[in-house]
């Protein structure tokens, strides 16, 4: 009496993450229930991804199940929280079990990183969209949020940026290039900073996840909180890849799919982020003044002026 | 700097509902952050609803932004939970503000009844989708599953069966009745039944609300309880509507989008139950037995073999 969809919740979906013992009934019913721990606060973020327009129809089902869980995870790292639980709604044009069971495993690979509970999860025929719910846990009080950056505070980024715009180019112009399989792994296997949103609780004055490009999204964090910022162009954290490429601040600037935090903290704890930046790849990049908009400062004291548009998806 | 999704969000999903006191951070950051209070549950809940395939492509924007969101709260109805916040993913074909517009009057209209919160939201470019994950509250324990019917326990249904289904058909075969207005209602604008849910809690052994159909939904809570039905077809209660239609009892069994609740309870909670069906409309419809699948018994004793398939979204 099951129909097709059930028996295909139940096969790829039902079992393919251990329930954690928060989860006090999981895939199978009506509604999930799960328990927050005393003292935490939840913390929710939801992602779709489009064919098309967030990754490309000629990505791996592996690549586009790891990046569907790896950009919601990447909401989680910037408020500082703990991923726990995932909803997944996944639409498909048809029901090819070939391509769900590759799906599946990128998902779960990543998932099991962090000991993640598939929790609820739809699955209907439609043109191929993914939407992620993830659910965190953070203590009450210490969610990083973007409104906190005040003038003197430093500004940092994690990792390189323009590593995923770079490939993303790469791919649209067909240009073969000696190291391209380790440039795609930048676009299609982004790493979501959660130990790094964890360790910044109680440090960070503010923080943001750069999906659409540094110009965009520190501008989100300055706009929350009504500050400018001065950013040094030659101390953006790039790739030896994207040093390659022509336009290597163009890239750094305003291409997204990154996924690295862009965060601020008081300069008086620079001390902390330097040891911090032990365990975790930082790089301090200028700092918050007063007003509006960015500056982009190069060496000579000069200006740069950006010329790529932020990214959009619409 | 600001990028056309994000003042859309802004303009359309930002503020739409207000936030209660439990949301700590809404719409416009990384993630929300709500605070879930002490011995209360959280029941999450999350479907798709795809163009063409849970509604036609003449469905107003009004109706589909209503509907997204009753289906979603019919699930936590089913578990008897009080749902309080909303994530809404939309996936839109171009930028329309008219359609966003009135898509969200149907959508807060529904949501302002219950007070619900709209704590996250996407906005993407690409097929008609709508994607929305219902997180409510449940005191500690008290969730109702598909599971718990045993043996001897009474089922029932709310509402009457059928109608949605009877107004899909009339659609589809562009067949003018006299109150066609009135039965598409119960396609668009069914009525989540989140109030008789909660009521149900401490009563029902089992739950779960009808989106497929009785024979597919009142099939999983006997799956899931390891028990069987007998249900009397005679005592299904259906609109003066379908029973002008031809086959009244094939739409009242497996016609889907009805949005009632199916539940059990012990014998011994008839008489609340009779209390209850004054607040709500409540029919007896047969009971739980021993063994698999379900017997329906015609009013002359004998057997009734549906002919109709249970609806699958695959």
């Amino acid at each position: 009496m099951l129909s097709r969809e059930f028996q295909l919740i139940n096969k790829y979906f039902r079992g393919a993450l251990d329930d954690s013992s928060d989860v006090r009934c999981g895939i199978g019913d009506d509604a999930a229930i799960v328990a927050v721990p005393p003292g935490m606060e939840l913390a929710l973020g939801m992602d779709t991804l489009v064919e098309g327009i967030h990754f490309l129809s000629e990505t791996s089902p592996e690549d586009i199940g790891y990046k569907s869980l790896a950009v919601n995870l990447s909401d989680m790292a910037a408020v500082g929280a703990e991923p726990r639980w995932i909803s997944l709604s996944l639409t498909l044009p048809e029901s090819d079990e070939s391509w769900l069971q590759q799906f599946m495993t990128g998902f779960t690979g990543l998932a099991r990183q962090y000991s993640l509970s598939l929790v609820g999860g739809d699955l209907t025929r439609g043109p191929l969209t993914i939407t992620i719910q993830v659910h965190g846990w953070i203590p009450a009080g210490q969610a990083i949020y973007r409104h906190g950056a005040r003038p003197h505070d430093l500004v940092y980024v994690s990792g390189t940026l323009g590593d995923a715009g770079l490939a993303l180019e790469l791919l649209q112009t067909r240009t073969e290039v000696e190291n391209l399989q380790e440039i795609l792994q930048r676009l299609n296997r982004p790493e979501p900073r959660v130990e790094l949103g964890m360790a910044l609780r109680g440090i960070a004055s503010s923080s943001i996840d750069i999906s659409d490009g540094l110009l965009s999204d520190l501008g989100h964090i300055l706009t929350a909180s009504h500050v400018a910022a001065r950013i040094n162009v030659h101390d953006l954290p790039v790739s030896s890849a994207l040093k390659r490429y022509h336009d290597t601040i163009g890239f750094a600037i305003a291409a997204g799919d990154d996924y690295e935090l862009c965060f601020t903290a008081p300069p008086g704890e620079k001390h902390t982020l330097e040891k911090l930046a032990q365990r975790f790849p930082l790089t301090c990049i200028g700092e918050i003044i007063e007003g509006e908009g960015i500056q982009w400062r190069q060496q000579d004291g000069t200006e740069y002026r950006p010329s790529r548009q932020a990214y959009s998806h619409f």
